[in-house]
């Protein structure tokens, strides 16, 4: 029975429908509901899902500004049909980000998006007072994405039970939340990864691995929109290992029924980008095999076909595959990180994201201790070799907040610089190609096919290289040189020249070079 | 006819004996003299090289102490036989250095030797004063091998002529030093790596290639035998390719003829290395079989197994040869520089000296910038790897002055905590091994076959990370934690551990460990 729908509905905006239907046995497992939407220019055939109390919901992002007939079928011979008229997109509201010119981005309506990113795996989860610090961080921070987990984590500052679990726990379950103390937990021998897998015993006795929380994925969805609003894009891990609830240990059938309830429910906000898994490799018992079927069911739930990757720990994922629109990267080298963009470009022919290039702090583990100088230095490097950074921070503190995990408030000196990047990358506009490293110095530009520079231009990057002069040679129109100091935030014009000439620099690290032709 | 010989001989020192002579045509290539030197345990055949003047010079370098029968024949039917006794070695000489421990180095007499360089390409032909400095500043600098030319180099901040030449100017050359100006040689074109080749001319038609000049030679001599009483070695770069007056174009027959001449004379001093070429991959016009010859006559000429080796530019020699006695690495990549050291250890099986790994500088030439700082991590990262740093400066001044080329006064931060690493490398004793590479941590041991440490430890090197603790785990004896700054130059003792254990950091970069079993 016909509940709901959105009457006013914008372009890129949430077309909802919802009805009422059985509430009795599983109705996860036991139903579906269906939808078309058709306006002159698309049609849209989706998974509706339920959402508890007999609730069922069907939902449709429309991509023109149409009249859209939506017909909803149901295994139960409910049968509804309603006509939405669909406005002009809400301002700011771009649409899914797409691959641009082979290695980048924009959104569907075109406009051009560079990915500068951030990763806090649990924000969504914390207690209102730090939610409430990482929504007014990130309104400050350059940030246009950021990454999270779906399920909670587990691992050394993330010992906590969460406030909500994904699934209902079994009335007659063997453990209940109260038996995980965080001074317990604290006490317990880990393994090397920080993991003890599966504390609560045997998973399938805890949980219904059949039946979801939708109080879980509702507060989850609240967020995606928030951000949406903000222009964050929200790059949600499907999975990944750091439990110890056992969600990291489904079956490939539960898992395939867990990441079609996601996609059903999620695909229709326009923000999302499907991270398949962080850390793949760390699940042991994991066959490839089952993250291609996984992959399978998310190309074939969503319509939309939002980015979809899959993050490495130590070896690489095969991101060749049909399925990846892009490479979600962590570094496996110690001292060529982002330095390696151009070189996975090339092997993998696909947008470079390196999602993990260590974390800005000082924690005992040796992906978290990098300094705010590093981190600015690897966005560049990532930057002018054709790629995208990405933001973390585990600076230690009394309450344990880090904003890797928790959000909260920002401690580092990279974010002011990365902002100040972001602006370079704005201000230059098109697509920063690789062109050579060479010596101390790695050069990009963003003149060429299916870039459409705001300023044309070369970049030369020499990190904590220190030269006090550098000789260009162009041969053609008279270019203008600006030297950008990307540490201190600062761009000077160092004058006007032609053929072979000779600029002064200040001999200090972290300096790049701008040449604009006339 | 016998001038002299030396009465009093040492062990690793130089017995040299000295005869008249036919003077006239052309001696160099006329005339040889050879010398068999026997003791009881050991026979020595050697050539001799013409010294001017009608003086020939035939020396030996004996290893024992004990009489040595000296006999002398010429192509011009003088034959001269002497006995001399041979006491105990200088003190503080050593003997030639050799492999040791397949990826190290001892003197002849068993004494461990760590290599600690410097390079200063052309110090030796600069005039008296800079001199002067380059031997103050040796004294008090750490180091124990110096790389130079053989040749005069032509370069950027390498343009005056030198006071001497290594041939003889012909009498009808249609070109005179006085052609040279500075200013002039500063005005020119030159190529991308600051070359002018041969703008002598025809250098043919300038220089007798098959006639030498011995004060040239004599001069260099003089600086060998005083570095050899500083304790430090010279490495000879018998050719290079940085050239305006013919020297790096000779043909195989002349550069044959040079290397005899060259090995002929030096090689009875204990102190000597053979640096085939620098850069040989920057000889555009040399095959690769020229520089397989050239080694044939060095192996031939040597009689006492002179360490030998090879350095390149962008594309390493086959350090596999047989002839190569270690690796003499330049950096090929600009990130991982000393990081490699492990690596090309396995590739090569030899030891790995890195005779260039940039300069602590601000010129603007991209491999003369780093700052001292990492410099100094390089020189960590190559110790830690089991292999060697070598130093070399490049700071910009009014005198134009630069250590890399002309010696000098030491302008870096580098060089004492060189001295600093060089006290922990002796404090350690044994040679340094690797043992892994893993996220933030590079971690080599002293405790092998092979080794035979003062202080048996395992040393864990932290680079530019920050970790503000790290647990350790060790399953047997109680192990000693010291934590060393490798900038601030402290060792600070952190306690006596066992099993597993936390030990607290102070969250700086450039930190070591270093834990010692009990």
């Amino acid at each position: 029975m016909l509940k709901s729908y959105t009457e006013e509905a914008k372009k890129y905006g949430v077309i909802e429908i919802t009805l009422e239907g059985p509430a009795d046995g599983n109705p996860f497992a036991d139903h579906w509901v269906k939808g078309t939407f058709e306006s002159t220019s698309e049609t849209k055939n989706v998974e509706g899902f339920y959402d508890g109390n007999g609730i069922y919901k069907v939902r449709c992002m429309p991509s023109f500004e149409e009249k859209y007939c939506c017909r909803i079928v149901t295994d139960w011979g409910d049968a509804e049909e309603v006509t939405v008229s669909v406005g002009a997109a809400e301002e700011g509201n771009h649409g899914p980000v797409r691959v641009a010119s082979a290695f980048h981005f924009s959104y569907d309506d075109g406009t051009v998006y560079y990915p500068v990113g951030t990763t806090c795996y649990v924000w969504h989860l914390q207690p209102e007072a730090v939610r409430k610090d990482t929504y007014e961080s990130l309104a400050k921070l350059p940030f246009n994405k950021i990454r999270f987990c779906i399920f909670p984590k587990h691992y050394d500052y993330n010992l906590r039970e969460p406030e909500l679990y994904p699934y209902i726990l079994r009335a007659d379950s063997p453990w209940k939340p109260s038996d995980f103390q965080e001074e317990t937990l604290k006490a317990m021998p880990r393994n090397e990864l920080g993991g003890i897998p599966a504390t609560v015993g045997d998973p399938e006795k805890v949980w219904d691995f059949m039946r979801f929380n939708p109080d879980y994925f509702a507060r989850i969805e609240q967020d995606i929109m928030r951000l949406g609003k903000m222009g964050i894009e929200a790059d949600l891990i499907l999975l990944h290992p750091y439990d110890r609830w056992g969600f990291s240990h489904l079956t490939e059938e539960e898992e395939n029924f867990y990441l079609k309830y996601i996609v059903n429910r999620f695909s229709a906000f326009h923000n999302v980008w499907w991270a398949m898994a962080n850390e793949y490799d760390l699940f042991f018992d994991k066959p490839l095999s089952q993250w291609e079927s996984n992959a399978a069911v998310v190309c074939r739930q969503d319509p939309y076909r939002h980015l979809r990757s899959i993050h490495n720990c130590m070896t690489m994922y095969d991101h060749t595959r049909a399925w990846i629109t892009h490479c979600s990267i962590q570094r496996i080298d110690l001292y060529r990180t982002a330095e390696n963009t151009d070189i996975w470009r090339t092997q993998f022919g696909k947008p470079c994201v390196l999602d993990e290039i260590a974390y800005e702090g000082d924690i005992p583990y040796g992906w978290g201790n990098i300094s705010g100088e590093e981190m600015t230095r690897r966005f560049w490097e990532a930057y002018v070799r054709g790629g995208y950074g990405q933001h973390g921070e585990t600076y230690l503190c009394d309450e344990e907040i880090l904003w890797w995990s928790h959000g909260g408030k920002i401690k580092g000196t990279s974010p002011e610089r990365i902002a100040f990047l972001k602006k370079i990358m704005e201000e230059n506009g098109g697509y920063m190609d690789p062109v050579q490293e060479i010596f101390d110095e790695t050069v990009g530009t963003n003149v060429h096919p299916g870039s459409h520079p705001n300023k044309p231009c070369t970049m030369y990057y020499y990190g904590a290289n220190r030269p006090s002069s550098r000789p260009f040679f162009f041969d053609g129109k008279p270019v203008d040189v600006e030297l950008i100091d990307t540490w201190n935030m600062t761009v000077t014009p160092a004058g006007r020249f032609s053929g072979r000439f000779n600029v002064p620099f200040p001999a200090r690290p972290y300096m790049a070079a701008r040449v604009t032709e006339v």
